[in-house]
This record gives C-alpha cells, structure tokens and sequence, in this order.
C-alpha cells in the first residue's frame, strides 16, 4: 500500500538519510530536494546523491539558491567553522543559515506542489533545536499553515503536513532508529568542514554529534575521521 | 525620524517599485531583494536595478534560485505564457510559480535577519489574489508567524511584520498612490514575455493589467509597447 507522496530534504547528512528511509517505511513514494545553498561543505551534495541512489529514490533533484547573497553564517561565509567546542547548542551558533529552514521548507513546498504532494519531510531533531531556532516543533507547525494558505493545492482544500520523525530523538536515538531501517550510513556526511570526499574532520560541531551518537547507540560508526 | 530599517522584494514590476516607494516614504531604511529565479522574463531583474537606483536604495542584492530545478510555471518553463485572455485572475493562471511568495518571503527573512530587520515589505496585491493563493491576506499573516519562529530574532523576542501595502488596491489604485509618490514608473516592467529590455508585450495578463491601470487611473502609461 502506497500512503501517498512524500517529498524529502535531502542533505547527505545523517539525519536526512534516516528521515528519507522512514518515509521510504511509512510507505511514501519518495522524492528528494537537497539544496545547494553555497555551502563550504560541497562534498554533502555528492553524498546526499549517494543516499538517494541507497535508498532508491529515482526522483532526486538539487536546487540551486545562493545565500551567500545574503550571508550571515559560517556555512556559507569566510568565517570559520568552530572546532573543539566545549559546549554544543548552549546558543544560535555561528554555523546558523539565516531563515535556512524557512527557506528550504519552501523551496520543498514548491517542489511538492509540482509533484501534487503534500507530505513534506525534514529530519530536523531536538538535538539542533536547542541552538536552531528553526528546528523547533511550532516553527514547523507554523510552516504548515503557510504552505497550505500559500498553495494551488492548500486553495483547493489540500492539508499540509510537515513530518519531522526525528524531532525528539537524540543523536544516538537517530543512529539506532537509522540502523533498525538499514540506513547505509557510509554514504551519508555530517562534516560543516569536510577535508576530502566523505572524510570527516571529526572536530566540528557535525561531527562531534555524529560521532558521540554512533558510540552511545553502540552501533559502528563507518565514517572516516580525519582527527 | 527612521522607523527602522525594513526590506523590500523589488521585482522591478509596477507593484513592487511602488511597495518599496511606499516603505521609504513611510520613513523606513530600505533595503531590497530581488529573486533571480530563471524567469523568463529576464529583463525585470534590469528593472529592478534601475528602479533600486531611481529609488535611491543602496543596499539591492539579487539571489539567484533556480526554480527551473522544480518546474511547474509558464515563467520558467518552456510553456507558453498565455497572451490576450478574455478573463483574467478566475483560476490559478499558468505563469503561477509553485509556492512563489512562500520562496520570496523566505529568502527576503534570511536578508531581514542579516540586516537586523524584522520588516517584509511585498508588493502583493488582491488582483492576483484572485489568480495566485500566495497573495491572499491570511497567507501573510501566517508568514509572519513563521518568520517570527525561525529566526533567531524571533526567538530573542522580535515579531515580524509583512506589510503589504498594495494589498486592497486595484491596479489604478496603486497607479495613483505611486504617482502620488513619485515613482518612476518608466523605470518598472511589468510583462512577462517582454520582446526587448524595457518594452512590454502588450499582451499578456501582466501587460494588459498595467495598461488598464494607468488608463483607469487617469495617468499617463510611460511603458513603451510592442502591441
């Protein structure tokens, strides 16, 4: 039984590529966005390909928007990426896209509306809430609201529904639910400051989360660490 | 007295130039924000340069977002735009643009949020809210909702405001208020399928609602038309 389409953010990260698979489970026939926002971390793209191709989404497209227009984040500016910080998500970190959510949620709704879906799919979790503010459980409600006020579909009496399935699970929550649906994990990357292809720096915020997450689920972590 | 500082979509269209006509009169800075999403109709992004300069706003970015990745509109598909159609603005028209407004109003947040701003300005008015959902009142208001909880000035405290200025004008309704301000109105392009820079089609629904405008409004149309 088919429940529907989905449409999935797809960044080549680990949560992204668990959010897919458990839409992929819920029964959704898939299709993914991964946005190329002019991130420094360039190499996810490639692994949000590879995640897409393990997970057998045929209908994988990247969006090309240029925040560096804007600015205002680490991601996408000249300011470095924190490394070995000694405490993560106690604030808005540098690492913070101005509005990405917002922004990626619409390009997503978009994309939905083209493909007459209205399943949207993040894999934002409560781990980032604490520093994103566009992480939080009534910010993606709110978006609701928008993408069905501001639709063809949302006119004609069609409800929005933004999943969010690993809203309230820990990093390591992520890792175990992930293995339990057989994410293949290798093809995904987490690194903000990714030295090669698939390598991780393993000093970032990113990294650090992903790491501390594998060994507290006492799954094995396949990713390569450069540190 | 500066009310603040706000920020304006600026298409380069009629609207849009009075929109932003309307936040510098209302004593705001004016920064502005102009999408490059594969339009079609690729001199409106020339327009909005000079209307910016005619308007004397400094800070103009344009971000460039390529919609064409998603499809679904007359405005970057190789579909036809429809020209002399007997009713205008009685169904979704083809040059709709899958969650435009929703996209535009996103992108405009992440540049409020660089620039400290927490004031939208849109040009939105209810004559394409007849034609395109996300030009509808309550499509506004939601938006501010979710600009307010993802950003991080929203988490701190600040609210968000859409102001859409133009929204219960007709389109000789906003010729007059902008006439009355001062815009150069020869400076704007309003067509969709324009045949050269600053020459509007005459034809297309954008045209002919312009065109109408200014007859109705009893002021001289400066646009120059191929028909």
């Amino acid at each position: 039984m088919i429940a529907g389409r989905a449409v999935v953010l797809l960044s080549g990260g680990l949560d992204s590529a668990t959010a897919a698979a458990w839409a992929k489970a819920a029964g959704f026939e898939v299709a993914a966005l991964s946005i190329d926002y002019g991130q420094r971390h360039r190499f996810e793209l490639e692994a949000a390909g590879r995640v897409a191709r393990a997970l057998g989404i045929a209908d994988h497209r990247t969006i090309a928007v240029d925040l560096r227009a804007i600015g205002g984040s680490a991601l996408t500016d000249a300011t470095a990426v924190p490394k070995d910080r000694v405490a993560i998500g106690a604030d808005v970190p540098v690492t913070y896209v101005p509005a990405r959510n917002t922004v990626f949620l619409a390009l997503l709704t978009g994309f939905a509306e083209v493909l007459g879906a209205t399943d949207l799919v993040i894999g934002a979790n409560v781990q980032d809430y604490s520093g994103y503010p566009d992480c939080r459980p009534e910010f993606l409600h709110a978006f609701e609201t928008v993408a069905r006020l501001g639709t063809r579909a949302g006119v004609e009496g069609a409800k929005f529904t933004v999943h969010a399935p690993l809203l309230h699970l820990s990093k390591a929550g992520i890792v175990r639910f992930g293995a339990s649906l057989n994410v293949d994990y290798a093809a995904t990357l987490s690194c903000y400051d990714p030295p090669a292809a698939f390598v991780h720096c393993g000093r970032c915020d990113a990294c650090r989360l992903r790491r501390a997450g594998f060994a507290e689920a006492g799954i094995p972590d396949p990713s390569r660490y450069e540190s």
